[in-house]
């Protein structure tokens, strides 16, 4: 993989020109994409910029969102070719600290789960996750130092997880949506991917002009709260094992780790995510689906028919819900620096028939609190396998630090344990 | 004025063919446009459909809200000839209710303050107000019964109240503004104008599926609060004395009616709006202020650069104190059904050179609460006062029915005058 620390190091070191760091990405997409399947559209006359603290980068954008130099094909043929009049905000962001847009990377249509011909770099006969497939897969084999992804489910943390590299997804609305095809509005929120978790937050402080760094100092030791959740036994073995061990190595560091049980309803909450995702999807995709139902993905048609039969009153209702549980979490949260749970159900899956579960994500995406993928783990057959790290809204870099002080330990201890 | 309850009586009863009301609408545009300048673009082809709740009924979509089948040209040289792929979806909701769309009416810049050159119906040497110009002015000049418009500090009621017409602004995201160019994502609202308040109710239910129709039963007497807020005395004395005549009568027509102070904190969040805004703009608005800042219009454009420059700090602070003021104003409103204030600061001001301010609206949109512009009054020139019924947040029908209440005591009260 490409580390953006290791890149900015030379590039500030006067090592690397901004040029040199962008031809590489050049040449390793060259080298790699005909086997992961990771981009729409690959813009070889993309050049460095000269200055900004991202120049040099190479960066792809998810194809939901808007580029006014290239189409945004939403991964559906319904907007083959579409082309944007402006940049997305986040694009904009990306342009004005100076990094390189380089691509577009695969979207599952809308960026629901009917999957994209994207592989997971790690094993081809994988998936690499959804929706955020491409930039999870082009980090992940090395073609960019970093990455757009948008997450409604668990499209940001569980492809980072399945794909081993760090992936970040804000306190919601942290950065903007706006120019992104619209899922659901209560839960939409971008996110990146890079190889580890200070490479997201540098991008993340470099875009947002927030204090949001990690990398300049170690990080204290955090207090975590170690939450199973209602749905543990729905993972698989190897994922149960792997976060009960993160759970022992980061208490073994010096975190405070206490087990917790989540206030009952956090559980309402997650039953109330589809009900507001598909409501809201069944409004939001209202052209598409009266006028091109046809050429809509079968996974999402069927759902956005379920969406069009949610009553208000359940759409109200869970609303209520997650203000109680919104608040509920901050309480419970006043303890805490984090949470630890597990990114993922498991390994990615077999095959491209699903892009996965997003039932250990679904409830932090509601809640709007940041979420990191913790990479490092991995199960037998040597599948990433990711833990979670859940803080506090809008308390973002607390929660980058907690990941980081995860993700170190989580090293320091593969290595003694290899 | 085109009322939409008399036409869908017509239609109803089968007095009025779907074809030949819409007929009607484009005849009266034929008839009126070329002296108030309302449309951006009369689809003269625009046919009625035979069915649902809003069938022959002729819609005029602000120009600011994606349609698949005309530009959207956001008020912009930046736009020019835009063709989106996709209806936003409130065009949707107004299709799938049967309405007929029959054209983009006029909207300042980006919906912010850059005067379009729609006139005001009532007298052409005045501003019909904005951002949602041509909307308000299209209904207002009997060209069509209802159009859209989105307000993010007054850009609904403040027309509506010049305009002599009601004006509705929901609840923040009752109707969704996907595919509405953002201006800031805390507080674009799309609304409705119509002739009459009952009107905008039914309307409104008919897209949003909602219990919000007021015209089958008479209204109950509200519980008022009279809030005459910290900037009264910035409004012009007819206004000042056409609000508190509205708080007589509303009060000798059944309606229990109080003074009432807004707690502090409401006036702290009313300063927070422009920092929310312009801050939020500034990011919506980076393609355009980086790549064509010499067609942005003056005012935003010196705006923008204000709103890039509002600290982080600055922002979350006002978002902290957003959060503050809802609470004190929904612990506030558990007394009341509604708040009576003013629309505007006074009738529509002489010229194009402004479209009017927005100071009576803006905390309104900050704390997304309905807001109903009453109309009915005028000033001794004939020149309408709108006064304003704010709703609690997520109690849209309440709020209907209060400004329906008030709209009919203000006529009978007016009648008696006459």
């Amino acid at each position: 993989m490409i580390s953006l620390a290791d890149l900015q190091r030379r590039i500030e070191a006067g090592e690397l020109s901004p040029d040199d760091a962008i031809a590489q990405s050049h040449a390793a997409i060259e080298a790699r994409e005909k086997d992961v399947h990771a981009f729409v559209r690959h813009d070889k006359s993309a050049k460095a910029q000269a200055s900004g603290p991202l120049r040099g980068i190479a960066v792809g954008i998810k194809d939901i969102i808007d580029t006014a130099n290239m189409p945004t094909e939403m991964g559906s043929e319904i907007y083959r070719g579409w082309q944007p009049r402006s940049d997305a905000p986040v694009v904009m962001m990306l342009k004005r600290a100076g990094a390189t847009i380089i691509g577009k990377t695969t979207t599952t249509a809308f960026a629901s789960r009917d999957p994209t011909p994207t592989l997971n770099p790690h094993n081809l006969g994988h998936t690499p996750g959804g929706s955020s497939s491409g930039s999870a897969a082009a980090v992940a084999a090395g073609m960019l130092p970093i990455a757009t992804g948008t997450q409604t489910g668990g499209s940001v943390i569980r492809p980072a997880a399945y794909c081993g590299i760090a992936g970040f997804k804000p306190s919601y609305k942290l950065l903007p949506t706006i120019g992104m095809k619209c899922f659901s509005w209560s839960l939409d929120t971008v996110g990146l991917f890079a190889a580890g978790v200070a490479d997201v937050a540098f991008a993340t402080a470099a875009i947002s002009g927030r204090d949001l760094r990690v990398d300049r100092a170690t990080p204290s030791a955090p207090r975590i709260a170690f939450a199973r959740t209602h749905i543990f036994a729905e993972a698989s073995p190897d994922m149960q094992n792997a976060v009960e061990q993160a759970a022992q190595t980061l208490a073994k560091a010096g975190a405070s780790v206490k087990e917790t049980a989540l206030p009952p309803i956090l559980e309402d909450a997650w039953r109330a995510h589809p009900v507001i995702q598909w409501y809201e999807a069944a409004r939001a995709l209202a052209f598409e689906y009266d006028n091109r139902r046809e050429l809509i993905g079968p996974f999402i048609r069927d759902h956005l028919a379920e969406g069009a039969s949610v009553t208000h009153d359940a759409y109200d209702g869970a609303r209520r819900t997650v203000k109680r549980a919104r608040q509920a979490l901050a309480d419970l949260m006043s303890e805490y620096d984090a949470i630890l749970t597990m990114s993922a159900p498991g390994a990615a899956p077999h095959g491209l028939g699903s892009t996965g579960q997003a039932i250990f994500n679904r409830l932090w995406t509601l809640m709007g609190t940041p979420c990191v993928n913790v990479p490092g783990l991995a199960d037998g057959t040597g599948l990433p396998l990711g833990v979670q790290i859940v803080g506090r809204f809008g308390r973002d870099r607390s929660a980058l630090e907690a990941a980081l002080f995860a993700e170190r330990a989580l090293a320091r201890s593969q290595s003694r344990g290899a």
